[in-house]
């Protein structure tokens, strides 16, 4: 199904019933609205001013429309950041961030908890009960612009708060940091300080703890939103809306407070945020890298237990990024089908209607600037519509044969403690994706500790820390499992475990990591044996009581094998990697089915699901029976097929 | 006629009269002095020593010399700064900028305000009506190092002021700026803040307001001055100094206080400043790009209206760009006739020697570093004096036949709103500018809502918000005109206009702008029709009722005509830029007369002037009646002819 | 002889015997331990815990090991940090730099240095007579992390009394730093102020004033520390360990309060760290760059008067590099017998034991994380031991023909006012101490003003204010003598002298430099004659009376000779420097010995040692009779032969 976000408050009353008519006439069923209204809601305190949000609801429900609700903690008003000031953020240089654009707020402010505990109830009394009300988003992109962390007095308060809990006592917080190092012990709580602007490198011990910290807080904030709304309006279920490429807190951990998870899917901007070469860059700059969106729907399907939608889909060109094209004619229709084969319940795009004003002006919308007229990206969004409802309702989406542990800890740490500049953890799990999607799987994302029943093959690309609830899972599991590099290589104290990494994989995996090397672009360690390739970026050197099935130039061990458990000793190339995923799959006994790489499949049930991202044409299968498109899957082209 | 910027306070007096007759043994006419002197002049507060400056005007009166003579308010005494520190402007980090160099005062500062109008009555009252002054130099190079803009409590206090005018109301502030977008409503002015160190982009009305605000700061400072320089000056001109690509306020404003305009030509500084290729910097790094100088001398010349100087001539290497070569022989001299070409009344050197301490010890001058004794520059200034002396007076520069609407705010609101990284609005002029002479034509700057009478081409690169005025301009003209991307892209307040862009421009292009797509480097569309080449970094996508005479690939419309004007929509590659100008200037019906890319020809009157740049010869056109040079026209050398 | 830096603190009290004997085993002579241990030593204010300390020296000391006791000022506790918050430095943006890492003090805090001097005392008081204290070291790394200058509070106040003292009277401050230019003047030392944060560059000559006063501190804080010592510890001999590539401050006046230099030698890190090309990069990424240690070696035996130790040497991995490979095997030994060759007395490994906690968790240490465990550098270091004991003691090392002037306040001068972004005065003397070391040549550093007595030939590769005692030593010397560019170009208060540079040499050298260019990279000038290549970078315009050796391309002197002492006028590219070593050492009757780029040779005494960075033998000279190694001498492989 289709849905879209919608922002009465941006345009006159009088326009809203043609809007809620339009979105209708488009096959939209879900509008969400009202996350950024504060200022409209309450414009100074305790003065409200629901009025017109009542009748835009009431319109919008009569039109047929189900609603999301936002909260509209996001943009807390001017007035009470006046009011309030310690609910500002300060970021890492010690400067407090000010007023005047969105999300400005740390969640390390009691203050900031109260008033929004105060007005999300205000808000779930209000509309918890009204008929429209088909669930609810908490706030708005918690993360976005760098505001997990925060460096301010209200930040340094909490932590030492949450260390307390942690610690006890000054003395095993001395301990678990090793602060003996550079006389750096402290004598009470009340002398930690924030772990930035100090001389040289802070401990990363101290770091991670911060990081931890902040993490809980998002998790903590996020859970008190829930449960107010959870009172007020029962029966309707929550959502929050998370982002692509971010992983600074965890998102399983707010997941959890959730009954489905939301992310905004952008692809093209995406393409200037992660870390692909300029060739890449180019090559995929107005389609998007085909494995950008799958990647986090798949990953965001986990997050909600297995159930997600797109709560805002880029509908043409967007604002942000350092170049903005406009998506090759087809490209919103593909991402839409896309991520409805990935198992998305609702594909809303973000926005109805692009604001003539203010800092997103220049952000597409299903119309054009101020106009009831549709964009290009309207007219897409129209016929996936029409689309959908020729199809009918689409099977569930089953367990894929493979499993990709995710485990945002492992992003923090390698942050906090690169040791090779360019070792960035969302970089090495992406690429595993990809290595795997080139072989036309369907791919699952599970998080530290889950269950591993029923799938055949698990990576782990990195886990700096393998708790025991993690390792027990991976000693039990039937599948084949392959672990990469400097998992096991930290413990909960961010020490060198005691038996050297991979701790407490040792014995799994029969390895013992003596020294690790990282690699400067242009070098690199040729790999040879069972696979092939060459190590760039990591390089370890291993001790293995494990069958070698591959050697590094000077004869240590790359890959090893011990039972089911293979250990990928470095960041493998392009080749090494693309080698390593063909003689896992095989192993496990997966069949694969190797497409270009401007191609992707997607099973969702018993439909086969194929995008074009590239500029040739492809053959569909022999002998498939095809529901949408044609036999030869023409560029930007969708398929689907049993 | 030849000037020189001179320091007898950096001198033992007993020099003076050494400097006042090589000056004039030289050729030197003018002589500038003063505008740093204010530590010399009042070492503490109400203790003034002027004297030494009346012996040194005197000594330069009477050795024959006209002096030009600036206010010392570019560097606020240390006394000062410290009895007044609400003058000192803050950089974007909110940190106060320190004592210690130079243009340390924010125009925001009513102190500051009324300290200068203290110092400058001072100085115009001793010296007003002494026959020596000529003119007077206001301050010196406005807006040098960053210093328009501010961003302290003095800053937001004039920024609310200049607010409450503009807008009498919140609400309508509100409404102007779109802030319901994202709760930034504001119930009163007094909750204006800065539009600095937000958590992600403030507003881009907001920013755009702040720079007008400091823009017409500077305007209205600077109109202070002249007043007060009027009152006890009677019949002597006042001029600025200005720089080379700097635009951070609008110079036309600031020269409407003036009676001439003047700048400062550092032709090979600025190639390390403006956004070259690095082929180019490499290749014009001893002689400056042959456009750099030409492009200020045009522009200035508009700023002034038809009079300028160019106040501060580069006469060897200097000291501030990243690297500073020595320029070619033969290029002080080149740079010399090549501003009296372009109609400069008067070219000061930049300085009469080389000072061996402070900052600027590194800075070539007409004589070695404290020695009476030419610099190689100082040989060749002496040859264009004896050059100048044999020509006699030159005739007029007549208007030319084309004109380049240039406009301030297009540079600021595309430093504000880039939407594509590499989007820069001076870049854009400077090329087509650049296209233009290689075609050997004469060119005007004309400001917005100028008459454009008399003109047969008219390019208007961009213009993002296009007034009545100039649109009526538009209307009006007879000329072919040319209009560049995102013209008429923005209304008043910073919106996209009602009916989409080119909005005041729609009818009489005819075209309507649905999406725009930023072009990352490497990707390009092709361009096909009346002219060739490819879009690169900007293309429009336009709904055209107009002649369409160039398409996209995809078959879009790239340049459309509607009766007398053209559109472009589209940042051109080199060839493509060359291909319009080719075809505007038939379609104008001028005269063009290529030339190699090292060669610049400029016309005065009857006079025609060869400048070569480059590292070979070129012949002059047959016939021509040689005033000064060769009929082959070698290497940095220069020619005049009928 | 072979040391280890030891952390008793880190390790349960139980395993320090077991550290102690296996030190013993390995061939560790000497131990150095304490300089990071005031937490440990004093927990909080008069409150001492020294009873660890005792024991762990007894056991130490009882094993057989001489110890290095170092003073803990590296590293102030917390406790200290917030009783006296005027300790905490500050960074050149103004911001205090915070507790958490080390070397969190400004050198110009009066409470710091008597904070200092009671812990020095105690330290010193309570183990000075101790008979296991062979030596000790002041602090740790003094200016590591850019900790020399500080901009706060104190280094204001420290800074006036400072210029109080060297100019007597503002007006004297005014006239020598040219304060008149941009009425920069004072009026008293209060009126002073940081040169930081200024709106454009400060004066220069306050900026090298600034440098002075800092590097003065660093020297008197030292000596202060080594007063105390030496008053409670007589018999003992006191170091410093310096640092690579760090010259904030004069290392030879450090030198002078101690009895030996001592330096940390990272080979492979700093190949990071210098100015190489990413090729070299690439290139010797898993060697180090064949001089960076031995350049330092020689540095480091000039600043220690002849005696030097490396205290801490890379035994494989580090942790602070932004990449950190594993040195290829052979590489510790190498590094530690080319230490021993270059005349170290001791060479002492950081660490005995990889931490795993804390910052340095990733720098490897003689014995695995934690482990009692030799490492890859452990095993390579018990082999040097083996080795050295066999060879019985060393021959002296005498003196070299070549001398190469090293003037930290030439770094300084040229990082203030480099005027060509890439004139880097370390990467000067490293390139023509590279070019010496490929023609097999023993070096010397020499300290300005001081004895050339005995030298063939003196390097003087840039030294910007020649002071009298230079300038007579190079009048008076009979060796060969070549000066670089930029030499005597500024007289003693940043100003270019009256007789323009280079100044005081102007009569030995018969040159007048009238213009200088700096030159963007892929600009080149073409020099030839009796030597050839090309000038890069810098280029300067002699005026010359002076024999002229090599002209640029218009014929401009390149290089000249007067007497005995040339002048180069440029920054030669590889070949022009290889060439002019050549004639120079031709000239000064020194026999060469070239050697392939990847093989280095010194001799020490009668012995010759050679070392391979390469991946290709190299034979040993015919008749050598060696005493250790092989005539065909591998890559990674050292040979000593008489
Ligand atoms: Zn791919
Ligand atoms: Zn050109
Ligand atoms: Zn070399």
């Amino acid at each position: 199904m289709l849905g879209v976000c919608y922002y009465p408050e941006h345009w006159d009353e009088d326009r809203w019933k043609t809007d809620a008519r339009r979105m209708r006439e488009l096959g939209i069923s879900f509008v969400r609205i009202g996350e950024f209204a504060w200022s409209r809601l309450e414009p100074s305190r305790d003065r409200f001013t629901f009025e017109w949000l009542d009748r835009a609801i009431d319109i919008l429900t009569e039109a047929g429309l189900k609603i999301v609700l936002g909260t509209p903690t996001a943009t807390p008003p001017k007035w009470l950041v006046d009011q309030c000031p310690d609910i500002i953020p300060y970021d890492e240089h010690g400067r407090p961030r000010g007023f005047g654009s969105r999300r400005h707020y740390t969640f390390s402010s009691e203050t900031w908890w109260k008033e929004s505990a105060r007005i999300v109830e205000i808000v779930a009394k209000r509309y918890g009960d009204h008929p429209g009300i088909a669930g609810w988003q908490t706030d708005n992109e918690y993360g976005c612009h760098d505001t997990t962390l925060s460096w301010g007095p209200e930040d340094l308060k909490g932590f030492k708060r949450w260390l307390r809990l942690r610690y006890q006592s000054a003395d095993q917080l001395n301990e678990a940091w090793g602060s003996v190092f550079w006389s750096m012990e402290l004598e009470s709580f009340d002398e930690v300080t924030l772990p930035n602007l100090t001389v040289t490198e802070p401990n990363p011990a101290t770091r991670l703890d911060f990081w931890r910290y902040h993490s809980d807080q998002v998790a903590a904030y996020d859970a008190m939103q829930c449960a107010i709304i959870r009172k007020y309006s029962p029966g309707r279920w929550i959502t929050h809306n998370f982002m692509g490429f971010v992983s600074d807190f965890d998102h399983f951990k707010v997941g959890d407070n959730l009954d489905l998870a939301s992310w905004d899917s952008y692809p093209i901007g995406f393409v200037e945020k992660f870390p692909f070469t300029e060739e890449e860059r180019n090559r995929w700059a107005e389609t998007s890298h085909p494995d950008i969106a799958p990647y986090h729907h798949d990953l965001y399907r986990a997050v909600g237990k297995g159930r997600f939608w797109v709560m805002e889909q880029q509908p043409g060109p967007v604002n942000w990024a350092p170049w903005n094209p406009v998506p090759k004619p087809g490209m919103v229709r593909l991402w839409t089908w896309e991520a409805l084969a990935h198992g998305a319940e609702v594909v809303s795009y973000f926005r109805w209607r692009q604001a003539p004003f203010a800092q997103e002006q220049m952000h597409a919308g299903l119309n054009l600037p101020g106009l009831d007229e549709w964009s290009p990206g309207g007219r897409e969004a129209r016929q996936v519509a029409e689309e959908l409802a020729a199809l009918g309702p689409l099977p569930e989406t089953g367990q894929a044969p493979v499993a990709i542990l995710f485990d945002y800890q492992s992003h923090w740490s390698t942050v906090i403690q690169p040791q090779g500049k360019d070792f960035r953890y969302e970089e090495l799990c992406f690429r595993w994706y990809e290595a795997l999607r080139h072989l036309g799987l369907n791919v699952d994302f599970v998080r530290p500790g889950a269950s591993l029943e029923g799938y055949r093959l698990v990576l782990v690309p990195c886990m700096t820390e393998v708790d025991e609830a993690t390792r027990a899972e991976l000693a039990r599991t039937a599948a084949t499992v392959l672990v990469g590099p400097r998992s096991g290589s930290r413990d909960r104290n961010f020490r060198i475990p005691d038996m050297l990494p991979p701790g407490p994989l040792g014995e799994l995996s029969g390895n013992r990591i003596v020294q690790v090397a990282s690699l400067r672009p242009g070098l690199a360690d040729a790999v040879t044996g069972s696979v092939s390739g060459a190590a760039i970026r990591w390089r370890e050197y291993a001790e293995s009581r494990a069958t070698v099935l591959a050697r590094f130039e000077n004869g240590d061990p790359a890959l090893t094998e011990r039972n089911n458990l293979l250990y990928l000793a470095c960041w493998p190339d392009e080749k090494l990697l693309a080698s390593t995923m063909a003689l896992v799959t095989e192993k496990a006994g997966i069949a694969t089915m190797p497409v270009p790489d401007f191609i992707r499949i997607r099973r969702r049930g018993p439909l086969s699901f194929a995008f074009n991202y590239g500029t040739e044409d492809w053959a569909l299968p022999a002998g498939a029976e095809i529901l949408l498109g044609e036999a030869v899957l023409k560029p930007q082209a969708v398929a689907i097929w049993r």
